[in-house]
């Protein structure tokens, strides 16, 4: 790693060497990366977008080996359908599904296996109900290094064998509570050595900072106002931030987003706390959601979140599962076939939009976090339209159709 | 569309109009769309490759609100684990799967929506086993248009889903061949006026154009020597190199890659012809393999690949069940989850370098075409490492793991 990088804890700005072993501070707080010289650091030229915020990384290298291609994923306008439907003009979408392994967990993964790659570690374990395991998998598969994913037994059989694919070895935890099972797998590091990978650990926070240099590139140097962010362990929303932060001690941007936790109500911890102004995680158990990539309960270092809401302003909301499938329907007709979880966010916006919390005129972007392909059965609680015919009654039904609607 | 742009015959040169409601030539052959004056077309400066390719497009407009952000897909190195597998040194990968619906097919239906757009069209119709019917799904959504999907009722449950959720309507075909269905469903065009989007359409083919131009980009200017691509309806194979001959009659590239035909030996009906030197397409009827997404036994326009082959050089190369699953596993543990129809490319390729028809120190790309999430239960038939444990069994069994890689 470069001089002089080391792990701060988030909330008292406590001290530890980057390779700590344990992805929290001894109290318990989120670590994030200090990076000494940051005001210095300068966007170069590069295809890649490692390349090109190289001077904002804690590496020594860009790996350009270990990478399998991850972000420079598009920022598109939502259109008309989703502006009516949130309430926002303008309204753009960070389409993180188009990574390698379909979700922005590619951009953490990789800042993981570049430091195991500095640091000479073959091994990494990580607690995962999916997208976490699957992107392990692949970049550890990438990058040589042997993967040990803890899956909660109620995992769907697909999510399982996409890890199990690309080598990782799968222990399939059962009977237990998921964040009894984190909790148990993060204690395993400092018992065995063993680097434990979380959603919130500060390494992958780095890996998630490109986002927001890509949305720098992208709008040409606006902040948006707004950034719509499904928050389970709540490294991708600090992640993203970070990634703005750095940008305005280098002194490339001049004011900060302000993000929006979006959760699923059945399992709020962090919005329901924001929303009461409480300054503790509200811990959720036993829940189940259609939102199941967001299955953080009660997300170690939480409490981060909680502070920088209140000091930045940040906003949150919790949908419905009612809302979120409805607002995965509304994003799939407009062409983005995102996982519930994901359209937890678009969900989120509407309602804020609503009560007003996010103003008219408002620069949002929503961030578009895991493919729908990741959870295709629950859309068969969608209205679809799917008629069955005989080859003879092909003509027929195109008949109807066209007649149905005035064509012939 | 621009000035002049018609469409050809491929074979014998017939020439059609652009807005020709048939995709193919009376004949039978496939079409092409010629445009005047590709030998001044230049590359501008842009963020779509759309924008910097517009000048070699047929199109008036770039079309940026019908884009969902397809293309601008990562080349990588394969790594070693492949390179060894392969016996090619260097290889590349292309990788479509991180398209907006996770195949290459994307790049195609902005085209198909694009020309749908400039002629005024609402309606499109599509025969698919999966990919076709979701990337038109999806990008008829986005263009406001009525998208109507041809599927065979052998499709499994989450393709039909996955067309299904952008709102499509899924005319389920049931107790018919695919051949014989599809063929019907290219008569209902002429018979209802309504434009049928087949896999081998020449405005399809415009879209699957850009890999080539992307490719150009991201090698800097160097040919490839082979380009290796899993073929079944044949736009895809034709569209990449149809992008090269235009790449050369601007002057921009001095010469061609010999493209590479891949199919699974179960449904080889041009691989078969080619290495028999036949210059008809051989059938396959009735058959099975776990590469779904390769479903054309018989493609209609096919003569022009056989055409081709001959006279440019081209490969071919028809691959055991067995050895697609296999390539697929070999990807996975390297990085890259594919799904089967995709692998055979990477079998194929392993098979005809061992031959020696690939020769040692050639340049190749391999066009990894789809996501391994469109069909995740084939993977059951790999061999995989899962351990079942209860929460305190977790420790153990790390324990066990670390002991027998000598670590603890």
């Amino acid at each position: 790693m470069r001089q002089g990088v080391h792990l701060r804890s988030t909330v008292s700005g406590l001290e530890y060497p980057f390779d700590r072993i344990v992805e929290f501070a001894d109290n318990g707080e989120s670590l994030e990366v200090a990076i000494p010289g940051i005001e210095r650091a300068r966007p170069r030229s590069g295809s890649r977008a490692w390349d090109r915020f190289a001077e904002f990384m804690p590496f020594d290298s860009t790996h350009p080996g270990l990478s399998l291609g991850e972000g420079n994923t598009p920022m598109v306008e939502a259109g008309g359908a989703l502006e009516k439907y949130s309430g926002v003009e303008g309204l753009l979408l960070k389409n993180e599904t188009m990574n390698p392994t379909w979700s922005f967990k590619d951009r953490g993964s990789i800042a993981c296996t570049a430091m195991a790659a500095e640091l000479g570690e073959r091994f990494a374990a990580t607690v995962s109900t999916g997208n976490m395991g699957q992107s392990m998998a692949a970049y550890g598969a990438r990058a040589g290094m042997r993967v040990i994913v803890f899956l909660p037994d109620f995992a769907p059989r697909e999510k399982l064998l996409a890890m199990a694919v690309h080598g990782a070895t799968v222990l399939r935890v059962g009977g237990a509570d998921y964040a009894d099972m984190k909790r148990r797998a993060l204690g395993l590091a400092a018992e065995f050595g063993l680097r434990v990978v979380s959603g919130n650990g500060p390494v992958r926070v780095e890996g998630y900072k490109m986002e927001a240099f890509e949305l720098f590139e992208q709008l040409g140097g606006e902040v948006p106002d707004f950034i719509v962010v499904p928050t389970s362990a709540c490294g991708h929303i600090r992640g993203i931030f970070k990634g703005y932060r750095e940008l305005r001690a280098a002194g490339l941007v001049s004011r900060l987003p302000r993000m929006v936790v979006a959760q699923a109500a059945a399992n709020s911890p962090l919005a329901s706390a924001i929303k009461k102004g409480s300054t503790k995680v509200i811990p959720f158990r036993n829940f189940t959601t259609v939102a199941e990539a967001l299955a953080s309960g009660d997300p170690p270092g939480g409490e981060e979140i909680l502070v920088k809401a209140r000091e930045q302003g940040w906003l949150a909301e919790d949908v419905s599962e009612e809302a979120i499938l409805e607002a995965q329907s509304m994003l799939a007709k407009s062409g983005f076939f995102v996982e519930p979880g994901s359209a937890t966010a678009f969900g989120a916006l509407r309602s804020l939009r609503a009560s007003g919390a996010v103003p008219k005129g408002a620069r949002v972007v929503v961030v578009l976090t895991g493919s729908g392909l990741k959870d295709v059965e629950v859309t068969a609680r969608h209205r679809a339209d799917i008629v069955d015919c005989g080859i003879d009654g092909m003509g027929p039904a195109v008949e109807s159709i066209l007649r149905k609607e005035a064509v012939l």
